[in-house]
C-alpha cells in the first residue's frame, strides 16, 4: 500500500503502555501519523465515537475508519503496512507461540504491574512475587535469543518494551531491584532501547514516575 | 498443506465452548483428528506438558508442537489448512474487526454467563443484565446479516456459536428468556445448528445442563 491515500490519527494517552506499542509499529513501518493525546477525566467525542464498545485509547483512525485494541492494531499495521519487513513469524506455528506471549502479557503484565506501584501495603510482599514470577516467565521464553523474535525485533517485543518504561516506578514503589531477578530481560530491555522505534516511542521513566505519585494522589491506593 | 503428514490431537473437555471452537474449525477445514478428554481433577502429563503456563485445555498437537488458547487455534487452523476458504476475512480492516469482536466474546460472554447460571441469587437481576447486554451488543454486530462474517460463517461465528450450547442453562438456572431479548441472534444461532461442522461439534444442551448441575453440586455457589 502506498503512502499517498494515508491519513492514520492514533487516539493516545502518553503514559499507556498500550499505546506506545502502536507507535512502536508505526516507527517500524515508517508511517507517519498524527497523535492526539485525550484525557481521561473527559474524552473527547472522537473516542467515544470511534471505540464506542470500550471507549479506551489506543484508537487508529485510518482513512476515517477505526481499529482498536492494540495488538489487534500492531498486527492491522503489519498487514497494511507489508513492504516493510514483517513483525510477525510468516510460519504459522511461529505466528501462533507470538500470538500466545502477546496475549500473556496482555492478561499478566499490566495488572500485576499496577499491584506492585499502586497496592495495599499489606499484600505488597506477594503482589511483588507474582509480578517477578510473570518477568521471569517472559525471560524464560526470551531464553538466549536476542529478541523475543529471535533475531530480529519483532511482535512479542512490541508488546512488552513499553511496559519497561514503567520498570522505574515499579522499583521504586514498590521497593524491588527488577535486573536482580531478571538480568536478561533488563539486557533485552536496553537492546531494545537501541532501536529508534523505541527509543522516540517510550516516554523518560523519571516523567513516568511523577505521573504514578499523581495518580496515586488522585485516585488513593486501589 | 498436504492431510498426509498431519497427526492433529486435540486435548478437550467436551463442556468448554472453548474447546468446541477448535473442533467447528477443524470440521471447516475437514481435518481429521484425535479428541482426547481432559480430566480436569487429575489433568494428564501430556497437558501439562503441552500448555505448561496456563495448564488449560484446548490444545492442539500438531504433529507433535502445541498450540494454545482456542481463538488462537482457530487462527492457526485457519492459516495452516488454508486450502480450503479462509475463516478470516482476507481485506485487513474486516480482518481486524474480526479479531476485535473475538476478542470481546473472549472478554465478556463465558464470565458473564457463568454469573448467570452458577452467580449469587442476590446479585442474579444485575448479573443477568449483563449478561444481556453483551448478547444485545453482539446482535447489534450481527445487524441484518446472515453471519457475523457476513454472507458466510466465520470467525466471529466460530468464536461466538459454542456458547450458544449454554444457552438452555443460562435460561434454565438463570430464569430468562434469550430469545425475549435478542430474537436476531438466536434466530443466527438456527443458522448455525444447520451447520455440520458446529451441529457435529456441540453437545446437547440438555447434557450441559446435566453437566451445569453436577458442577454446583460439587463446587457450590461461586
Amino acid at each position: 500500500m502506498g503512502e499517498d491515500n494515508n491519513n492514520v490519527v492514533l487516539l493516545d494517552f502518553w503514559p499507556s503502555s498500550y499505546g506506545m506499542r502502536v507507535k512502536i509499529a508505526l516507527q517500524e513501518k515508517g508511517v507517519s501519523y498524527e497523535c492526539r493525546q485525550e484525557d481521561f477525566e473527559a474524552k473527547s467525542s472522537l473516542l467515544l465515537e470511534m471505540n464506542p464498545i470500550h471507549k479506551m485509547i489506543p484508537v487508529l483512525i485510518h482513512n476515517g475508519k477505526p481499529i482498536c485494541e492494540s495488538l489487534n492494531i500492531v498486527e492491522y499495521i503489519d498487514e497494511v503496512w507489508n513492504h516493510k519487513p514483517s513483525l510477525l513469524p510468516s510460519d504459522p506455528y511461529k505466528r501462533s507461540q507470538a500470538r500466545f506471549w502477546g496475549n500473556y502479557i496482555d492478561k499478566n503484565v499490566y495488572s500485576r504491574g499496577k499491584k506492585v506501584w499502586n497496592g495495599k501495603v499489606e499484600e505488597k510482599e506477594e503482589r511483588k512475587k507474582q509480578f517477578i514470577e510473570c518477568l521471569k516467565m517472559l525471560e524464560e521464553e526470551l531464553g538466549e535469543k536476542p529478541y523475543f523474535g529471535g533475531d530480529k525485533f519483532g511482535y512479542v517485543d512490541v508488546a512488552l518494551v513499553p511496559f519497561t518504561s514503567w520498570f522505574y516506578t515499579y522499583e521504586t514503589l514498590g521497593n524491588l531491584s527488577i535486573e536482580a531477578f531478571v538480568p536478561k530481560l533488563v539486557g533485552w530491555t536496553k537492546r531494545c532501547m537501541e532501536k529508534q522505534s523505541v527509543a522516540k516511542s517510550l516516554p523518560h521513566p523519571h516523567k513516568i514516575y511523577d505521573f504514578a505519585l499523581k495518580y496515586r494522589e488522585a485516585h488513593g491506593y486501589e
